[in-house]
């Protein structure tokens, strides 16, 4: 019973500016305002980066902050616990979260091998901006991978979208890509067999809380 | 005489904020004031990017454009003086300026076959700190490369060179790999038989200069 019920509890990912919040079908995105007022009365298990939000929580919902039962063995001091949730969510794979940073976290058998961060698209754009003026361009978002371009606007997106490309291609190895995040689904579209999956850290949250749980019967 | 008069004349290269002169030796990185202050009454060849400039030139120096004389195989119309010069200095490669913007140009038999741009390594790491705070750290220069990293600051690190590096790798096949600008000599570090030259533009303007007195001879 007791994991079917799991199954049905809303979850939350609290971000910087967002509440996401899952209720095992689908995924809302919602400012805290809004996500307090709406879901503020019912159990929520949550994991949050947003150290600010926290009082704000602890006064006005019933909601429960389940971070610290979210470990993954390799994982690192100050590893954000969105991104540890991540990697719990299959047992091997790279977890690309493409959001305002863009973090790619390698598994291997349930275990965290390590990392890396980039700028996220739309930061990404706003340096080349910051440059020079020459250099505000939008991303061209049907690009061509195949040939190297010749003007301004696409030898930009092919550098941003390129680089990427070559480091997880690089990473790869045989592992499945499991891409989540604002950008996640565009980003995948630019590689062989990748999942874009909008609940994934979900996946780990729940996995997180199972094991948690099995824990507690054991001991 | 003619090749050998070239070889001891002043060149310029001049970007947004520095005049790089050269004279046949070494290269000096000046404020444009001291620049103009110092060798404005000399006989000095130049290519320039920097419009607002222009005026001055011409009304204080005796210097010469000469970004007209500059043209490779398979250039696009809004490509910069500077690169199509920095391209010409070898037959084959792949040519990358890292400055403010990190440029990265293919040539093959003399051919400009296309590139694209990266921020610089400054400007990337702007970005990141424009995202969180929590992001905001300083390169660590001495990265291993070898090994996915598991600390904040070297994730960022390694997000910004092994990204550079997988994607000249990618393009590489088996062209020389030669690098300029200020950061150049650092990046050219993480590459097997890379070359640093602070002068490659002014020998793509040798070059230039050369096939534009050949022409002007044959015609």
């Amino acid at each position: 019973m007791r994991g079917k019920k799991l199954e049905y509890q809303l979850l939350a990912d609290i971000g910087n500016s967002r509440v996401h919040i899952y209720d095992g079908k689908e995924v809302v995105h919602l400012l805290p305002d809004e996500a307090i007022a709406k879901f503020g009365t019912k159990k929520v298990n949550y994991i949050s980066v947003n150290t600010p939000l926290e009082a704000r929580i602890k006064a006005e919902t019933v909601w429960e902050n389940v971070s610290n039962k979210v470990h993954i063995t390799g994982e690192y001091k100050t590893m954000g616990v969105d991104r540890r949730t991540l990697c719990l969510s299959h047992d091997n794979g790279l977890f690309i979260d493409a959001g305002s940073a863009i973090t790619v976290d390698v598994v291997e058998r349930g275990a965290y091998k390590g990392g890396y961060i980039l700028p996220g698209l739309s930061a990404m754009l706003g340096s080349y901006r910051q440059i020079s003026d020459v250099l505000d361009v939008t991303l061209e978002r049907s690009l061509d991978l195949t040939r190297l371009p010749l003007t301004t606007k696409e030898q930009i997106s092919y550098g941003i979208i390129a680089s990427i490309k070559a480091l997880i291609e690089k990473h790869r190895e045989n592992k499945p890509l499991y891409f989540t995040g604002g950008d996640g689904d565009f980003l995948a579209g630019f590689f062989q067999d990748a999942i874009y999956d909008e609940a994934l850290v979900f996946h780990g949250m729940k996995r997180a809380l199972r094991a948690s749980e099995e824990l507690g019967i054991r001991n």
